[in-house]
């Protein structure tokens, strides 16, 4: 009988990327992960067992909760069962571990502890099993984007430079909802796909909404969840229908220009806040200083990338005053922009994995500012 | 200076459904709300602030992070800064509160305690507004299912017994990708949609996979998430193409009827088992009792329904044991379904809204069993 620590996990594994990792079972109902002594178990319900026990990673032993309790137990009863029958000491548990579970077990007299930081700060160094999936991911995004592309080819311009496809308005609505239902298509899920023209791809969290237009700027940046592996793919992409104001072109000579230096700084050991602060630097030198005028902000004021995996956004972050070493396997974004609320914006967002000497990039899709 | 109880809520709202009902601002970034003495508040960041201010429900505040606390705090000290600007004694947070935050802000001498049972009990009965929007993700629901009617209607049955859909043979993962495809078209997310043909329709939590065959029943479940509100549509069919066996008209006219009868049945005051209990027995007397054989479970094994909202699973349950009287303008599928692992399953859904003297359904879309 052991009497050491156990981690432990009560979640459902579509919202919780920890319990996806650990347990390789995707559920949307709330089953239980524990560890110890280097042995890791799941216990769901009787409907789950047999897919669990299909599904579950290699080493992962699954019981069944209506076996490990009397039937009708809460998730309390069944800690307790666990702690009684495996000798458990003290729980170590993540931090969004639910705090009404938490103080019904205490009540119990059963030791918890939150994690210091990350669950399984493992979790950024990817596998090239893990690498693969996200290149999976990542292509499904990319025929997202190809389908916005020959929209946006077919597409026409009105007089008065709104865009016309199949003779009605070109709407941020249509060309998100065609993008969503291509991923769809494709077997993944865009939950947030941003499509902004104009000054509203100036304020990076608008998805966009009403006519598209000619002669300006349409931010597309596509990140949708593979639904088989649950890892994603994060890519953006920025085009005119038409032709380039000449800031624009501007801008987008300066963020290509530094998203290509960034990516070619990456490599292992290399710090999270390097990378990020050469690209706000070199925008500077290009003529895009960052600020904030009457209007809002303007030039780069978010950072330059962050690790994708289970979670679009994860470690490592490649921002300002980020110390934090790239170890090799990370997969991270590079995705430089530049905004105006005069103008607009224009992002470019490619994905690379952290080797040895260089970073990988995993982006196939070609960059290009104008579309006719 | 007031010296009460507040409520908290620190979290995203796209996961978070107590948080989007209480701000009525979607937001994949954390947040915190929190109110007290009937005035409502929420905190976003710079980047959110002014989307917030126009997308918050009337009555909540909108308070920038960055004003509220000095630049670079975390929600610690956010939620100090808060207690100590509005005189907050104590603290009510949901049961998922995250541990982690909790364990940090007792260290900080912060009183929490998590509620009791739900956050917002009164989020179960939906007004008429939310009650358009769960009609508008429904409707959605059902160009999904029509949509999948269509292609098994215009797929032909090779020699084998599988089904070709241009010139290939059609599989669940075909038929799922172009249901979810549609949805997308219409603004809507399918997570998790089934479509599981012969005895995978036995198993409720199987999505599908594979051949779909003829003469065999296709469970198809369709719950997506309406992208703009949030509310989500459930609608279950299940279809035969070409001929159905004996055993699966049988189940059909059985579960049809009983889905009727359910349906009669609910009006504000019922309990929520009577018309599960009322399934069960009626069932049973069908021709289809419940139980467990080496094979697995057979007859209706699952609750009768569920409440609909912000979240697919909420209050109220139609369910065994459960004592709680409906209420007027709660949402509920009616969903009987029998399962046998010697021919598949066979369920019928729609959903209603709880009235005063009757059930409203807001399923528009036709039940049938075989297709040509």
């Amino acid at each position: 009988m052991s009497h050491g620590f156990a981690d432990l996990i009560v979640n459902n594994s579509e919202n919780n990327a920890d319990l996806r990792y650990a347990s390789g079972f995707a559920a949307p109902d709330t089953f239980l992960y524990f560890a110890m002594d280097g042995k890791r178990f799941i216990a769901v319900s009787d409907l789950e067992f047999d897919r669990a026990v299909k599904e579950a990673k290699p080493g992962v032993t699954v019981l069944n909760l209506r076996k490990l309790a009397p039937p009708g137990s809460d998730f309390a009863a069944v800690i307790a069962e666990i702690q009684k029958q495996f000798g458990v000491a003290r729980f170590r548990v993540p931090l969004d571990f639910p705090f009404g579970l938490a103080e019904k077990l205490r009540r119990g007299n059963i030791a918890l502890e939150a994690a210091s930081g990350a669950f399984f700060p493992e979790r950024s160094c990817k596998s090239e099993a893990e690498i693969a999936l996200i290149r999976e991911a990542l292509a499904v995004t990319e025929k997202g984007m190809r389908c916005a592309f020959e929209l946006l080819g077919a597409s026409s311009i009105a007089d008065d430079g709104k865009l016309l496809l199949d003779g009605e308005v070109f709407t941020s609505e249509r060309l998100r909802r065609e993008i969503d239902s291509e991923l769809a298509r494709q077997g993944a899920s865009g939950i947030g796909t941003i499509a902004a023209g104009g000054v509203q791809g100036a304020c990076p969290h608008l998805r966009g909404e009403g006519p598209l237009y000619a002669h300006t700027p349409i931010v597309m940046d596509i990140f949708p969840r593979h639904n088989d592996s649950g890892y994603y793919g994060d890519l953006t992409r920025t085009v005119v229908k038409g032709r380039a104001p000449a800031i624009v072109k501007k801008a987008f000579d300066a963020v290509y220009t530094v998203r290509e230096e960034c990516k070619a700084m990456i490599r292992a050991g290399v710090a999270g806040h390097i990378p990020h602060d050469h690209a706000f630097a070199r925008l500077t030198e290009l003529g895009f200083p960052t600020g904030e005028s009457e209007k809002g902000f303007y030039g780069f004021f978010h950072g330059l990338g962050h690790g994708v995996g289970l979670e679009i956004h994860e470690a490592p972050r490649l921002s300002r005053k980020v110390a934090h070493p790239l170890q090799c396997g990370e997969v991270v974004t590079v995705e430089p922009g530049v905004y105006d609320p005069a103008w607009g914006g224009l992002r470019l967002e490619d994905m690379v994995v952290v080797r040895e000497d260089h970073a990988e990039c995993l982006t196939r899709i070609e960059t290009f500012l104008e579309i006719d």
